[in-house]
């Protein structure tokens, strides 16, 4: 094909990304290595090792966790030429299982796993919510131990310490799904009271102190004696409103233990949450959400907890697993809003500017030279005036450069 | 939802991935980061700086260079709920060249850049060939300069070496579109005549001689005075077959140039080869391939070349680029044809085994303080005899491992 008829047949063609991805120039690549790095670089310091898995899932797999609905409303999903139907993964945890669940036994338990996928969601995008987006999950798989929940919740504390973080400036917050139940069970609370009392919860506080007290009163109409409990226990997050016999059950114990552990592991910043929920359904014990702490951008930055049942759905005996995922969309704007971001900086050590073609060949030799002892060297073959080369440096921020011409070559001495 | 309603709902679902892609267990997920990481730390060596984009790109960016026919045959192309056409990326050059057009005024160049990304092609899956492969894209431009040709080949070499790769391991094979073009000018040869003798020149080394020459003469039938030319020039790779004026030609000399700059560079397993001419329609001039020359797997690993016209497809003006592209797949077959995968370690420095449960704090402590100093540290919670934890941690290939009971403890002496 000649240059003309390409000319002619080019239809002049947008350069915009696909609609709310992310273009990553160097800075931004820059940017996006600093945050998935720190991630990988704290997990590795609790002994936890890298696995991976393509973006292409077969749609089975969220289908029977979630219902067939939420996965076409919510993923991109669609249909290849053999008819079969895929998804781009929306979460890491269901692969990570469907992993574990296939090598169960040669692997070596506990397992300590992570991974920094990429991950898709079909939804209009706004302000920390885009189509594609980073994640860090960090699992344990084969141990039921509450030091397995310390540890993990230690790990999500270590990353954000590692971005910088202060105590001040996030904070933990924790609770129980069995816990719950214990309670819902001690007041004997109906399947369908349960429910809507969880709906509740999730959006408390979203709605007006006023709104809440009479949906809790509606959701508890025959139970007018449960009122009060609960509007301390809920809507003040007061577990001194429960009775002895629930304060003593085996779940809450487990939850003070955790808040002491972590207590004498310097971990200050964790309390004790009554909304804490989560959205997903496989949840069974622990669940945290970690929530920033500044007035302009309070709003939960990530969370986890434990979910022992997840391999049931590969026709896999109960093992017990505790995990996290912390986004990196979410991440980068606590990051910005805490003045946390680095600066950036160049791969490259130093930058060669050329004045002369009669150097390439000295320029090659030394450039050579210096790559083998580790340094990272580019040469500039514009044939630009010096300054414009110097420019082009500064511009990339590498640190060092020098410019050579005959004159550099011949009398062997160079301006760093 | 009740662990029992939840174990009812389980169809007892495949472990199975989707067709023709990867799970990555922690043991391919370290040889395949050793790939990647080789791979960018070689391109950084020569200033190469890292960009990305997500996989998921609009069609009309292959459509515009390939004909939308290739784009549904040979990609995982699909229509979102908002009506645009998706495609996963089967190759980054298009994804790069957008990017540049974009940002064309604020870039400082020449651009030196590289990424790793994940690629998607819609095929039967073989060996060698899967659905998605990662692949290292090394690009230069911004400057014509035959010095950018001969680094971009430079780069190609010093990634085969920096993977242990010895000369007389793999081939580089060069050749020149522009070259081949003032050739086919020389002797007048019609377009169609052009384009037969291109594909006849892709399928010479699957095909017999005899074929080969018959159908030769059969494209060149109103031409029999060519015949031995042709013959000799591309069915023996002879240069000398041809005149003194397309041998003393620009594109020819810079074809000689290239040879004997990298061969100063201390690159000696460079050739000039007629039969390569690359898959891609928009490469305009120097074209290369590398080939692996052991006799059970030889064929070509990967290639590139130069091409200035791709950014006229966005309305922007010529801009001079080099580049290649490298896959994960068939480098690692390579690799291991030669016997020079690596093997495999852990990021874990340390494994602590537990005996007793009341040692847990101390062990808490004892990693905490081991982890600032830099240290990645495991600890088992799993109360398993001594023995098992420690062949837990040596199927993980973790290096050092401590067994602490309360005599250890209490007597402060380890065995490491």
């Amino acid at each position: 094909m000649s240059k003309e008829s390409k000319g002619e047949r080019s239809k002049k063609l947008s350069s915009e990304s696909y609609k709310g991805v992310r273009d990553f120039y160097p800075d931004d690549k820059f940017l996006h290595n600093y945050i998935l790095e720190t991630m990988a670089q704290t997990a590795e310091r609790f002994g936890y090792v890298e696995y991976g898995a393509s973006i292409l899932e077969n749609s089975e797999l969220y289908e029977a966790k979630s219902g067939e609905e939420i996965v076409n409303e919510q993923t991109y999903t669609f249909t290849d030429r053999g008819d079969r139907r895929v998804t781009l993964r929306p979460e890491m945890t269901p692969t990570a299982a469907r992993m574990v669940a296939k090598k169960k036994r040669e692997l070596a338990f506990p397992l300590r796993w992570y991974s920094t996928p990429n991950l898709f969601r079909y939804e209009r995008p706004q302000r920390g919510r885009l189509r594609e987006h980073w994640q860090l999950n960090v699992d344990l798989f084969g141990t039921s131990s509450l030091e397995a929940d310390i540890e993990i919740i230690s790990v999500a504390h270590a990353v954000m310490e590692a971005f910088g973080a202060k105590e001040d400036m996030f904070a933990i917050h924790i609770n129980s799904r069995a816990f719950m139940d214990h309670v819902y069970d001690f007041y004997s609370l109906s399947e369908e009271e349960r429910y809507t009392l969880s709906k509740l919860i999730d959006r408390k506080n979203k709605i007006e102190k006023e709104r809440f007290v009479s949906d809790l009163q509606n959701i508890l109409k025959d139970k007018a004696d449960l009122h009060e409990v609960f509007l301390r226990f809920i809507g003040e997050n007061d577990f001194s409103a429960l009775p002895e016999h629930c304060l003593n059950h085996k779940t809450k114990r487990e939850l003070d233990k955790i808040l002491q552990d972590l207590e004498s592991n310097d971990i200050r910043n964790a309390k004790l949450d009554v909304s804490i929920v989560r959205g997903f359904d496989y949840y069974t014990d622990m669940v945290f959400e970690v929530f920033d702490t500044s007035p302009e951008n309070n709003r939960s930055l990530f969370g986890g907890g434990r979910y022992d049942d997840l391999l049931a759905i590969f026709g896999e005996d109960h093992l017990p697993a505790v995990g996290f995922g912390m986004g990196d969309v979410t991440l980068q704007d606590f990051l910005e809003t805490h003045d946390l971001l680095p600066t950036t900086t160049s791969p490259t050590d130093l930058y060669i500017c050329v004045l002369d073609k009669n150097v390439y060949s000295w320029a090659h030799t030394t450039a050579s030279r210096l790559r083998k002892e580790g340094i990272n060297v580019a040469i500039d073959y514009t044939n630009k005036k010096a300054g414009d080369q110097v420019k082009t440096a500064s511009k990339l921020f590498i640190p060092h450069i020098i410019c050579i011409g005959e004159d550099e070559v011949e009398n062997n001495t160079f301006t760093l």
